[in-house]
């Protein structure tokens, strides 16, 4: 290493008046005058992620110098801080850590401070939010702009100012138990979300990372980290366009590669999509990260070199197009210096990496405004305010969706008599989806706790039985959830999945959604299925909630209960916001983000497959044991039991025929679709009006429909409003056998309607 | 039409002596100077499909002259003959349709007469092999090259020259219907099989027809005809090295295209596949064929142009390499004439496609022998005769893997006081695979019939009893069944799917596999579970059969079986197949040529999944209800229940250290790996001995492990022999990410054993 860094400027003092320290100066120019200025080292340890617990004790909270130090020493460009600390070790240590950097290094270049976020800032007593597969189905990318800022002011406060969100990895298979940090199976939802999120979080300087890129969400098998199948094709119509729309329309000021490999090559050396389509055909011009030991699975797993070997492990990652290292496995990049030295690696290489994370760092304003963190005495203002609470609860309860509802919902407050709350996931933790900090189950409204607050001054009464523990097959507990339920005038069953908290989970802690947590199928776990069918038997009035991080496959239960909820995993608010639906104070207007199939083993079952696809000639075993045989599928269907975009309202909408403000188009055209939407029930209510449109012939199988727009609309009983939505023609675009991206000529079907299943009115435009 | 028919050479009288009348004379000239000879109407007859039904009422047998004539008028170059008819009026009906064209036709080009033959000639009473799925077990090429010549044999005796098969497709997708038509999941094996069946066919002149090219067996939710999501190096690295052992190395003298879309490109549709990888790159001269219907759905399913549109449809097939449109959809070519006359389509591409078909015509003699069948009084002798009866036989046994067994296998003819014989699929029809003639089930020797006929002259008591219909949840038969089986010493109860005839099947008639019959889980249908649990609740001594078109999920039944047997599809022999096992006069040898899973949930199951794949941190839910909580599954187990190439045998072997021919290799090297097994046991037997190579460090992820060579061996008790297997380096290459095919430098394992994850040697070799 000697003779290399020898080579480059003297470790000098660097004069005030250097151009990277002038904000008036270009960003260009500040990039290329700091390179310049820097040593070897000072460069590898820019593409290199330390941690706050190298100098933070995490469980007593005292500082180790040595270990600043010697995490400063080449790990100098970022650091993570997302531990289960109090707030004042945190801000304490980032602070600490980002002015060692600021003042006691010779450039003064300040750090990353990374922490997750998908939904919330991940440290205790910030404000939880539900989880993305939950928000997913508000169908409002706003209160997601929103929910960013939150995220954003949070972390903030206490001096983070990078946040590992947003996913827009496509929810396509159910059993990855990462499903619940997708926004949706959607390519045009997830991009209005993740496009929705930057612009809210970095609304704040706080810069975003989108990932994990790209094409995550399916694996083979649905297990975590496993390969994935698709050709070129399927990723630009699929799965880039999430990424395009969130990456370059939000300016996203970073992006993170993803862990599995697509068509045998590793995203993380992946250069065609890390370079030649992020960089060269996108224009993205930050830096790109590895995931949390995604580089040494290049060799330790996906087999591109020997085991263990550091060496080639950078060449791999930093050439395909990964400026920086994240932390979590071997510290590969360390091997930058011997590559350079001995010629392998081109010192170029290592430039363009700099300078993507110092253009990262530049463009936020990070070394005019390094210590962001709020004084302590604001933190309490900042973090888990009113607001922000409410926002969360205002959030949750758009997305509940109304799956199933014989009249028995809303629940009216004054006549009910008696609610009987039932079920594991009712009360006694908080059932949130991963990416929460330590202890947070204990925080936050369970469903019990919702509806006892919605009946505060009310004489309903309310009982409250577990019936059973998630996790087991135990029904020792039943006799009293039955009880309960026949006693009451109306029970309340909450059911479904579960995970963890970051620790616990990765503790390994029984758990049956979550990172790392994948499922064979999409029932019931353990005695739920069983409790929820003698409570059916014994009340009529059964309301089921699913309380889940995926789709549950238990058909049955849609054809006895009374009425059936579907909250993904919620927010600290969650309970409230159930409440909020269940009482009939909010009219739910939540759609799904992914379609609910009838069974694993009917997977996959999302909207948009390609023409083609999808025979139905179903079967069925009826409840007596009957069968009708079908040939596609012998004994089910191959349709979904509930559609992506579906759900009710406690209203009913009519829509008038859809005009279109342009038929002859060109490529670059932007259509507006215009119909009329009237409330015609009894209640406000608020619908999520629809736009798919179906390319009627292209030169490659395109999908039969896709959503390509839609809006939110509030309306009183009896309201009539005129909705418009805009279609973006560019992005029906076709990948062609010339491997290029063409919007076709001919025609475009427009269908509008309340979910991707319910069209009922279609218009046409041609492209000329 | 009437201007370009005028230009081309007038419909004049052929000489004798034109060239490609002469046998002497190249291949090459003979197809140049018969084109240059050949009106657009002849062209045209040549590239289009005919039907013997066309003449031939298939209902009386009469004969229809009209139909003849007007079937000759445009579709001359082949017709089918595939129905369930007397021997006597296929005979008669195809000769007559060929002396129509010899002596009839001006320029007298003999018919491709075609017909089914995936497990026997398509006719009735013509030997059935088993299925496809089920020899794959056989691990034995040259059986399966006897069975071709069989197939040929029998069906040549009545005029049949052109078998649609092989099928090279791997069963990688477990749902769909056609599981049971292909080999195996392993390419490797797939392309000895389909090598051995084109050379069986092809050495009696029969030509072969390799299908579905390429990448037909796992389509979307396991749906016929679905979309396949794949890209190039899953395509060059797992679907088509089958195809290319298959096509070119065994000279196949034909191809079909499928009707699926692969990463948005329909296969029928595929110019990269069919004309720049199969003719370019591979260099296969002869024609390639669309599937019945399959064309039409380039427009009416896969949407690259208007319902119905046969111009287009015409130009989209045959521009991308389908040089003939096989019938049973609209004969859009047609629109070829049409095409040509208004210059959309070069008559350069009709006369390519013309040429190959006429080379396929050429290659396999048929001018000069175009009238093959046998006489009237010797088809006895060749259809289905003693020998080809014992061979389906052979086959068969040998193909029966036994998956458990506590001892109870083989059963003692002299010793076993009484057997009970039981289930749906024990007795009352033939469990035969899809493609046989109509009314097969009722030729054959079932389970009992062949237990009966093992026992003659034994004084073993056999009962019989039913239990149930396949088809039913209805119990009413159980008493009778579990009586029997509580009487018995041993109980054998057959159960598992069900396919139809080639009538009953389009008929709709209930099926649990087969075309077009797709299932969404791999359970025992009805009330087989049941029975089977009822029975072994009664008879510890209970053998059970899966009888099957593809694996079975029913895990809990190897637990508690005294032995598990697995008869895929059978033969007609399939009963005596099942005694010779059972009794032991056949020590079992056969090896799964698809791993079960343990749930249609943990799909897919096969043994090469790419490195970096299929984490285990393995589940369970136990008999008593315990739940064991696991991450990979949560419940379950990723793994297969019983791997690729397992089997167990009434005997033991044991393998010494393999040893390597060479260690320092070049790319295009045959190595030879050498080890000793024995019989180490007290009977004799057979053992499959399985060699997988395992690339260790790629530029691409590459396969875990690949099976790259085998060798079947019988070893008397105690007898050693030395076992060689060459491995093919050039097999080896992996699709680098320059889209180059290579072999590249570096280590290579070679791990010998008796299944994919029994592996009980290793040695490597370096290729440099």
């Amino acid at each position: 290493m000697s003779s290399l860094a020898t080579a480059l400027p003297a470790n000098s003092s660097v004069p005030a008046n250097a151009i990277y320290k002038n904000p008036k100066a270009s960003v260009d120019d500040r990039i290329a005058d700091l390179i310049s200025r820097m040593t070897l080292e000072e460069k590898v340890g820019q593409v290199m992620q330390g941690d706050i617990s190298n100098w933070l004790n995490v469980t007593d909270g005292t500082f180790n110098r040595t270990g600043l130090v010697d995490s400063m020493s080449y790990k100098t460009g970022q650091f993570y801080i997302g531990y289960p600390v109090p707030w004042e070790w945190v801000a304490r240590e980032t602070l600490r850590g980002q002015k060692y950097l600021v003042e006691e290094t010779r450039l003064g270049i300040p750090a990353l401070v990374q922490t997750e976020g998908i939904h919330g800032f991940l440290i205790g007593n910030a404000t939880i939010f539900n989880s993305p597969i939950a928000y997913g189905c508000a169908f409002d990318p706003d209160l997601v702009r929103q929910m960013a800022e939150v995220i954003a002011e949070e972390g903030a406060a206490l001096g983070a100012n990078h946040i590992f969100a947003p996913v827009v990895d496509l929810a396509r298979e159910y059993r990855f138990g990462r499903v619940e940090e997708m926004f949706s199976e959607d390519p045009y939802l997830s991009g209005e979300y993740g496009h929705a999120y930057v612009v809210g979080l970095q609304s704040k300087k706080v810069a975003a990372t989108v990932k994990h890129f790209a094409g995550f969400g399916t694996p083979e098998q649905g297990l975590n980290t496993a390969p994935v199948h698709g050709g070129e094709r399927e990723m630009r119509r699929t799965y880039l366009p999430a990424f395009k729309r969130t990456i370059i329309d939000a300016d996203a000021w970073s992006v993170m590669s993803a862990y599995h490999s697509y068509d045998g090559i590793p995203s993380a050396a992946d250069y065609h999509l890390l370079t030649e389509v992020l960089r060269g055909e996108w224009g993205f011009k930050y830096h790109v990260m590895t995931d949390a030991g995604g580089s040494d699975k290049l060799c330790n797993d996906h087999g591109l070199c020997e085991k263990g070997d550091k060496r080639a492990v950078t060449m791999l990652a930093l050439t395909a197009g990964n400026d920086v290292e994240m932390g979590g496995g071997s510290f590969n990049y360390r091997a930058i210096p011997g590559l350079l030295e001995d010629g392998t690696l081109d010192i170029e290489i290592l430039d363009t990496a700099v300078s993507r994370i110092l253009r990262t760092k530049f463009i936020m304003g990070l070394f005019e405004n390094p210590y962001i963190a709020a004084p302590e005495d604001q933190w309490k203002k900042i973090i888990h305010s009113d607001n922000s609470v409410a926002l969360a609860r205002k959030i949750d309860r758009e997305s509940i969706v109304l799956l199933e509802n014989n009249g028995v919902l809303p629940l009216n407050k004054k006549k009910v008599k008696s609610i009987a709350v039932l079920g594991p996931m009712a009360h006694g933790f908080m059932n949130y989806g991963d990416y929460v900090v330590y202890k947070s189950q204990y925080r936050g409204v369970t469903p019990l706790d919702g509806i006892n607050n919605a009946l505060k001054g009310s004489n309903t009464k309310v009982t409250y039985a577990q019936g059973c523990e998630r996790w087991s097959n135990d029904q020792s507990g039943f006799p009293e959830a039955i009880a309960a339920a026949k006693e009451a005038e109306v029970a309340v069953v909450v059911v479904g999945t579960w995970s963890r908290d970051q620790n616990e989970l990765w503790a390994g802690l029984n758990a049956t959604t979550g990172e790392h947590v994948d499922v064979h199928n999409l029932n019931l776990v353990g005695a739920q299925a069983d409790l929820v069918r003698e409570i059916l038997a014994v009340n009529k009035n059964t309301v089921v909630v699913f309380s889940s991080g995926k789709p549950i496959t238990e058909p049955w239960i849609s054809n006895s209960s009374a009425a059936l909820v579907q909250q993904f995993y919620p927010s600290e608010e969650g309970g409230n916001a159930l409440a909020d639906v269940l009482f009939g104070s909010y009219n739910p207007s939540g759609k799904l983000s992914v379609s609910i199939p009838r069974d694993v083993g009917t997977a996959p079952s999302y909207y948009d497959y390609l023409k083609g696809g999808r025979y139905v000639d179903a079967g069925a075993i009826y409840e007596n044991g009957t069968m009708k045989f079908g040939h596609q599928y012998v004994l089910s269907s191959p349709l979904p039991l509930y559609p992506f975009g579906f759900g009710r309202s406690y209203t009913s909408f009519s829509f008038t025929n859809v005009t279109l403000s342009q038929t002859n188009v060109t490529a670059d055209a932007i259509v507006t679709a215009s119909l009329k939407v009237k409330n015609t029930g009894k209640v406000d209510g608020t619908e999520v009006v629809q736009l798919y449109v179906t390319d009627k012939v292209a030169s490659v199988v395109v999908p039969n429909k896709e959503l390509k727009g839609f809006a939110k609309i509030a309306l009183k009983a009896g309201q009539e409003k005129t909705v418009k939505i805009d279609v973006d023609v560019s992005t029906l675009a076709v990948w062609n056998t010339r491997h290029q991206s063409v919007v076709e000529k001919g025609e475009f079907i427009v269908s509008v309607g309340d979910s991707s299943e319910s069209l009922k009115s279609k218009a046409s435009f041609w492209v000329g």
